[in-house]
């Protein structure tokens, strides 16, 4: 028996009037005498089926009887349109088996506390808006990989095993990679998505990276997501078209594809469809500092902006705010210096309103081979662990920019919702590491 | 300078009579006399731009002498008509900058060893057999996520850094998550899919895993992508229905997109093409062993099969072929036993036709509770470290199948590359993690 092609609950728009068999998990029950309304999750959709007592089998009544929450059950009936209803339908109920009934289910309506549920992922997964959001990652997942592969850029998996560490050393996850030698988990595929641009023109990747963080903030996870991209000859100017532009499809998307899942998570959603239709706002850093400065922040040149000075940023714009130009010294050391004023690099940082914070960071890379080799020196980077990295600048150069998104904040923007640690199937923070 | 609406070679077929400007590397040039023949690559292609001395200014003549292999360079020419050229196009030259000229590139016409080339991974990528490697397995995966996606799956990022071991805990790779805590890359997500396709019916993972094998052959990567689907209450049948419908529409997609670059690979196509159009042949262990015997392997019931068992199975098909129910004992604790012949398992391996071994593993899942403990315990597995994992089967139980795919394997097989090393941008292998 396979369910390759059994009908599901998101479709069944189209079979009013047809008998269908569904299968799946009580996610609700309500008896009013001789009729009871179930409600059928199957993670595509949920279904209330009715049960009128006078139109079914004994059995049936029965066993509809048995039903407690995430008991799972076979259900068949005739689809009906019921306007009120999520999905505009609801089953008349003529047969009904239990497949396995849930006893004790753990997570019940009243408030749990944040470490039980988080004991409980594997199954707090099962809540209706676990699930929302959860269906809007998968959406920005799939809207980011259409996005690139519809303007050809190809996919470039960097390695997660590297021997050497992108931003110096600190805060990294390290194995033995072999009796003699170590290696360290990516904390960004950057690095070896330069010299691949120079074999692909733009490529892209898009997987887990880490951070061996002691922070136990709501910003943090030790494992997350991010995609990045890196296009060869594109500089600053092109590389924030491309941030905005980014941003816009992915936002578009959700709003088109996921209203349902939004809805349950009651999203305002004003702000996303500013962001999906008007001009992004874009600032320099030296505008920035200016603008907090009026603002009653007393922050000057050279000073990096905290979470708090980015909210004040964004604040009284709808859409997210391009901060441009940020000084050299607090950003990394692979950034091209402006030339026009080169004690600021050629980057941006992307901030999400309502106080999101930082959806994506990038720059226009170092592409003169000897500029880059003194701030590798001036940093007290091992250079020979960095010989392949500054190859990319030894034959041919080219200029080439690029940035990365973290796909758990711009799933928590698109949600609403405060903590990344729901933002992704089983979080891993400090302390945090089971299921 | 942006490049975000930059030319492409690839798109040049459309802009024949205008004038454009490119920019890239020199991949060949052939000097005849007063016209030189320019390969450009941009990434997305090969373009020969002809350079005829009397029709050019005297500065892009000497400029375009100055090209070197990897140069890099801007060029601006008027697209004509070239029907025996790769896109039937080449570009009549009238400016030429060169923007950083390459000396002493190391990738020479003759033959490297493999040692050399893989140390040179970052310069080796721009090489024309590894860019359509790499677009082919771009494509594959691309195709993947639209497989899913578009049959309502959603993706499910399962964790790198995990507690405990899928299938034991030898091959891993082991870090310090907290001072008291160790944590274990993954070498599957299916045990994390299991509770998620509860709360989503349908989902997937598509992620790096990770094997600390010692074994050198050229069958291993110590990292590598699987995609892994799961799914509710799918049974074997159904299983063997999507395994076989997901290779068919990859390699569709693949033959459909992907023809320049097989042709660069020089393959030959015509397996790929029964797989793609005609049905698999299944066959259960039990008819592979008699089938085996007959072609002189002494293998017996309870033997698992190796590579040379897994080809001579395969020999006279043009398609994959499905080897069923294997038995329990050389299969994983969790896979269900078939109740009308108990000794064998309700799984499947798909194995490639032209030696490329298995691509597909998987299997319908034990979902009865005491079954599955009963099994742990026999493993002497951990139980505390699989509550989470037994949770699944104790609240609202259902069937559920899934199956594991290597990309690297898969994109081997396509492109007709028998090394997995040149599957993946970054090979990381017993000693060799660098670049």
């Amino acid at each position: 028996m396979s369910n390759g092609t059994a009908p599901s609950i998101s479709g069944l728009s189209s079979s009013v009037g047809e008998t269908v068999t569904l299968k799946g998990w009580l996610y609700n029950r309500r008896d009013s005498g001789k009729i009871r309304f179930l409600v059928l999750r199957d993670g595509s959709g949920y279904l209330q089926c009715v049960v009128v007592k006078k139109e079914v089998p004994e059995d049936v009544w029965e066993s509809s009887g048995l039903l407690t929450q995430e008991t799972s059950f076979e259900v068949t009936g005739v689809v009906r349109e019921a306007p009120r209803q999520e999905g505009g339908v609801e089953l008349g109920v003529t047969g009904l088996t239990v497949l396995s009934v849930c006893h004790d289910w753990p997570i019940t309506p009243k408030e749990h506390g944040v470490d039980f549920l988080m004991s409980q992922r594997h199954l707090w997964l099962r809540s209706a808006r676990q699930v929302a959001i959860l269906k809007v990652r998968s959406e920005v997942e799939s809207a980011i990989h259409d996005f690139y592969h519809s303007r050809g850029y190809t996919k470039i998996d960097s390695p997660i095993l590297t021997p050497a560490a992108c931003e110096g050393t600190s805060n990294l996850f390290e194995t033995q990679y072999t009796e003699d030698e170590k290696a360290y988990l990516s904390q960004s595929g950057q690095l070896y998505l330069e010299p691949a641009c120079a074999a692909l023109g733009k490529v892209y990747c898009f997987g887990p990276t880490f951070r061996a963080e002691k922070s136990k903030t709501r910003r943090h996870l030790r494992e997350f997501w991010m995609v990045e991209p890196e296009v060869a000859f594109m500089e600053i100017d092109g590389l924030l078209d491309l941030a905005e532009e980014f941003i816009k499809e992915l936002t578009t998307r959700v709003l088109d594809r996921r209203k349902d899942d939004l809805k349950r998570l009651e999203r305002d959603t004003t702000k996303l469809e500013a962001t999906a239709t008007r001009p992004f706002t874009r600032m320099t850093y030296r505008e920035a500092i200016e603008n907090l400065a009026g603002k009653g922040f007393p922050v000057k040149f050279g000073d990096d902006l905290g979470g708090d000075e980015e909210t004040a940023l964004t604040e009284g714009f709808d859409t997210p705010v391009l901060v441009t130009r940020y000084p050299s010294s607090i950003k990394a050391f692979y950034m091209q210096p402006d030339p026009a004023d080169p004690e600021v690099a050629l980057c941006v940082d992307v901030l999400a309103p309502e106080g999101y914070g930082e959806l994506i960071g990038g720059s226009q890379r170092i592409h003169d081979h000897d500029l880059l080799l003194a701030r590798i020196r001036q940093q007290e980077l091992p250079i020979e662990a960095f010989q392949w990295y500054l190859d990319v600048r030894k034959y041919g150069t080219f200029p080439h920019s690029g940035f990365g998104m973290g796909l758990e904040r711009f799933t928590a923007w698109m949600c609403g919702v405060p903590h990344l640690r729901e933002c992704i199937p089983y979080p891993r923070m400090l302390y945090r590491i089971y299921p």
